[in-house]
């Protein structure tokens, strides 16, 4: 379904304001490295280092915290084998209501224990969208928990808008903003703030060339949803929705892809050179940056770290 | 040679402003998870985000820009296979000196690498006692240049003592450190500081139990040095030496050991929890602090992650 009535940066604010408790503001790290190589200015908002290990838990919070009282005994519920299931029952172990989580039997261990660490209670489906669908369906006629999408939901969105609010307080005279792009999140969160403040900075989505259904729909004009792409940066795998679509082709300056090698290039690099863990999904606004000098060289330019989530058993440059 | 003009607190506030044009104020980063799991509330001082990778930038930096007019043109050498050849070629590299490391055959490439990359010139070796010095003392004889220990010189400790300075500058209330031991180094700058500035706060040295010459040292009451070691902590591998040792047997309160394994798993836990990349060396602080809680727990502790050069192609808990 797709909202009309789309959040103002007041309410930004008052996310920010509702969830700081439950967040890190993280910090902000550079590399005269990647500065030289890149010959861009480039300022890694560290979200690797945020609560549950990602900035998901920003939406997660605004939504749960946001909840009115008579909704809270029934809690909610979402469908996710990533970070935004284990956001949701961070938050809602914080806030002290259910929380279930729809999660593919083939999600990894660790993923499903954290949920669980959490105080999150897991219900596995199939690996299939309609298993997954059905199984949410029964939950949620169930529980009459609240849905709260990992990404198409406007509380969602305006959470994690408070993530270029706090890049933007930490480094003045920011000229673009580069952030990973899968179902769009981030990346209309980002536009949600900057199109508000500061209009005159550039926002580029980095998308994973195996998985460029966001840049074929900026291109094509609406949203072209993929089936099941495979890339290593399996948070960037899912389509565009009607909310995140609004942001994306209302404000997005455009979308840039990298190849697979190209992003398990730039997160050994990141982790060789800056020391931080992260995911394959954040190596890929790098790894955008290092291959368009055109776009980028001579600019201030803040990147957007998703998450540190990462299976240190399976590290994508140690495979086959 | 055994120094006896010791550094006093001032030298270090004089070292401090010497080297800080050239070296990070790194950031001190905490964990609830690993709070939880040890009890203990601890902040760890983030050396891995230092130049060069390491701690060892500071002493290499003090003993550099601190060199006379007279001995600029011959240069500085030393003999290292790890992070002070770095850290040496970076300081000369930014004072325009000359700069010669007497590194083993057998040293990583990617070292090799990174101190021709810093403008520093290698001198091989057989990886042995006996050629090393044989190497080096040719070095010396052609070159004139000032000899960098890594660790036997006060330059260099004084140096190391800037970290322990920002850490207690960083976080109020400490009640202890915890610092690696190989050569002693660090430990030294962190009696150093921690004698002159807060003589009740307790110093743990922290040291893999293959590798525990320190301490046995510090039982006995005079150095024991091992032959070759063998520890996945390969920056803890060194012996003390008479400066050390005059720091380590004055004001250190303890020295405790851990297992390979206990190290790995520190490791691993570190990289998991806190997101960052840090040596096997820097863990064994972790790794005791998680096995002596009746030392640790309730206390507010710092802890020196010392550096994050890790040879990302041979991971310890990815071995055999």
């Amino acid at each position: 379904m797709k909202d009309t009535n789309y959040p103002t940066f007041d309410d930004v604010i008052a996310a920010h304001e509702r969830i700081s408790p439950y967040i890190h503001r993280t910090p902000v790290l550079t590399s005269s490295y990647l500065n030289d190589l890149s010959r861009a200015d480039l300022h890694f908002k560290c979200e690797n280092f945020q609560k549950a290990g990602a900035f998901k838990v920003r939406g997660a919070c605004n939504a749960v915290f946001g909840l009115p009282e008579e909704k809270l005994a029934r809690g909610v519920a979402t469908h996710s084998s990533g970070n935004h299931a284990l956001s949701l029952a961070y938050a809602a172990g914080r806030r002290g209501i259910p929380c279930t989580v729809v999660m593919p039997r083939t999600a990894p261990a660790a993923k499903k224990a954290a949920v669980r660490g959490y105080g999150g209670r897991i219900v596995e489906c199939e690996p299939s969208t309609t298993s997954r669908e059905a199984v949410f369906a029964d939950v949620v006629a169930e529980t009459g928990a609240e849905f709260v999408h990992p990404y198409n939901d406007l509380r969602v969105i305006t959470g994690q808008a408070t993530c270029s609010r706090e890049l933007m307080e930490q480094v003045d005279g920011i000229e673009g903003i580069v952030a990973p792009i899968g179902g769009g999140g981030m990346i209309s969160g980002t536009c949600l703030t900057v199109s508000s403040t500061a209009p005159g900075v550039k926002i580029y989505a980095a998308e994973p060339l195996n998985a460029d259904d966001a840049a074929r729909s900026f291109r094509a004009g609406h949203i072209i949803a993929d089936d099941a792409p495979v890339t290593v940066a399996d948070g960037l795998k899912v389509p565009l929705k009607e909310n995140t679509w609004h942001y994306v082709s209302n404000h997005v300056t455009d979308i840039l892809t990298a190849t697979e090698d190209e992003i398990i290039a730039a997160m050994k690099l990141t982790w060789e050179r800056m020391k931080i863990v992260i995911e394959p999904s954040c190596a890929v606004p790098l790894a955008v940056i290092l291959k368009n000098p055109d776009v980028f060289a001579g600019k201030r330019i803040g990147v957007i770290i998703t998450g540190g989530n990462v299976d240190l058993d399976k590290l994508p440059w140690m495979q086959g």
